[in-house]
């Protein structure tokens, strides 16, 4: 029997994971990566090369029964080199659109939903236009390739934009006001098409918590009113049915003053739903495989009443250290530390809000 | 960064699933089996080589950092020829005294278990005369290597005995008084050493189900007396301690008559414990990893109420019908149908045991 194989491009943890949650369903993985270190060749089979080798990423998909990625900055003549052999999912246009910070924050204003002033920024000029316009402070961000923080710069001084500007180098960007928000909570969802009937799901909100730009924790439940919950699904079932998305992907909202402003979406599996791997009934990672394989999606309902999800960022703990609390569960990426780089993450599950806080907080002391 | 290895004596499922719950701790794996097709090679590197191969063996154990099995009839000479290189763990012992059935009933009966009646069968002679005192129905099993009910014959008459010790191949068997039981129940349990301390769990009792000498059905909790359960568990610890025992193992019981008689020990991960992959806190696979390596246990309590495993066998079902149920867990083991075999296991989980038993009758009906 040869099992199916499902190809990802990107060897990272999020790749790493999505084999861990495929392989019991029976499929083999193989990655491609730019770095023969890709971490997730614990679990598939690596091929090393350059994004722009679309020789190697043709051959790369031969033999792939299906194609998905955890790198969304892939080339567009890349993806063309592969669409030749093998369907990719999530759809391309899912990934033209959040690539591009000014298309996506206009694609969300055309699905409705509310976004902070925004403004295109092609020149050192349109900057200065843009700070008036939009007022201090305000975040610069290059319109591409951005991800944990970087390529921004906060602008609290409009003094001080041409120095930003030049910081992120003189490339296209958007200036973003500052939103004073209360919280910032993430919809995790996934639509799948079984014999070309749609199936939708979205896990429960989780409330985020960014410390250095770098994800911190993620709370499950967010505490944020009903009504919110409700229209953040229905936020993202909207933009799911606009691209023919399949796959998981997720949207960031602010909230402030009881209303959700979208920030950003990944077109795939997201650092905010690691935490679906102990606390829902199907992880993040299995309903993307199954999203994209056609199958049907497995419940996203959380087991039990609140569940957590603690990065580790910048180190790599003992595993006697770590794994002193029997409740939790550790999950490492098999990375070496390095400053600002997560290397994996402990989840956690508690029957009420207060016992949950008081486990994160002896989690981060390990 | 090297990541620590894990070098497992055989490359099936129980391998394949001790990997996936040992990656995430980011430990790397690597499997001996005879076979090429061993279904663990999706997780770890497979080296292929003959149980009796104690060069291949070394070769294999060299650059490990711990050792365990998932097979556990290999040759004393190939575990003298590991053990020069690197710690094997579950301690020797428990192979030896589990892996023939006589020293195992013995062992069972100076540990103050009870046992059904049963006899030494060298010779066509004893086993007359096994069958005269012990009496029918009996059942008639080869002292060594056998497994899902493999090397066992009933014997409902006295004068089919023969015919039952020639089927068998005239080799060194037990007899056993047949146990007319209320209920079959296994306990699982785990013992570690950290830094020099004994920690010992186990998990809630599950009430098994055979069919045809194959385990079918796991339920837990099984449905017996608080103090079955307190006795089980004191059992298993008694046993542990006498072994000093490493790892995960497991003792099924009869219950019989408010009795619980020690029926056999698997001294590895056992197949009526596959429901703590998704049943409870930490699963048994994962805890294995920890005992073997020295780390402290993660809790073996069950999340939710009712949790139920069947298993998969001699057939692999369509992913599109086996998913079907969006609450229950698939675990298959990349393995091609052929009758008898186990290629893979469904876990279910319920807030109600008659919840749980209507979900497990639809699971068999896929």
């Amino acid at each position: 029997m040869t099992p199916p194989i499902i190809g990802i491009l990107g060897g990272g943890q999020l790749g790493r994971m999505l084999a861990l949650a495929g392989i019991p369903l029976g499929f083999r993985f193989r990655f491609f990566d730019p770095s023969p270190d890709a971490c997730a060749q614990d679990v598939g089979a690596l091929t090393v090369g350059s994004w722009s080798d679309c020789d190697a990423l043709r051959q790369f998909a031969r033999g792939c029964d299906a194609i998905t990625f955890e790198f969304e900055n892939v080339p567009t003549a890349s993806l063309d080199a592969i669409e030749s052999i093998a369907r990719v999912q999530p759809p391309r246009i899912a990934l033209a659109t959040t690539s591009d910070r000014i298309h996506e924050k206009q694609f969300f204003q055309r699905c409705g939903l509310a976004v902070q002033p925004f403004a295109d920024v092609q020149t050192a000029a349109d900057l200065a236009l843009a700070v008036a316009t939009v007022g201090t402070p305000g975040v610069l961000k290059t319109r591409n390739l951005g991800y944990d923080g970087k390529g921004q710069r906060v602008i609290r001084d409009a003094r001080l934009a041409s120095e930003a500007w030049s910081a992120l180098g003189s490339t296209p960007c958007i200036y973003e006001a500052f939103v004073p928000f209360d919280r910032e909570v993430s919809v995790v969802a996934v639509r799948s098409k079984v014999h070309g009937t749609v199936q939708f799901d979205a896990y429960p909100l989780g409330e985020n918590v960014h410390r250095d730009g770098i994800l911190h924790t993620t709370v499950v439940p967010a505490r944020i009113d009903a009504a919110l919950v409700s229209a953040a699904r229905a936020h993202a079932r909207v933009i799911a049915d606009e691209l023919d998305y399949i796959g998981v992907f997720a949207i960031e909202f602010f909230v402030a003053d009881g209303v959700l402003i979208a920030n950003e979406m990944a077109p795939r599996v997201h650092n905010s739903g690691h935490w679906t791997m102990d606390g829902a009934v199907t992880s993040q990672f299995e309903n993307h495989i199954r999203a994209i394989c056609g199958l049907p999606l497995g419940s996203c309902a959380a087991r039990g009443a609140w569940n957590a999800m603690l990065n580790i960022v910048g180190r790599v703990p003992t595993l006697d250290d770590a794994l002193t609390n029997s409740e939790s569960k550790l999950h490492m990426y098999g990375k070496a530390a390095r400053a600002g780089r997560k290397t994996g993450h402990i989840n956690l599950h508690a029957s009420s809000e207060s016992e949950l806080r008081a486990a994160l907080t002896r989690a981060e002391g390990v």
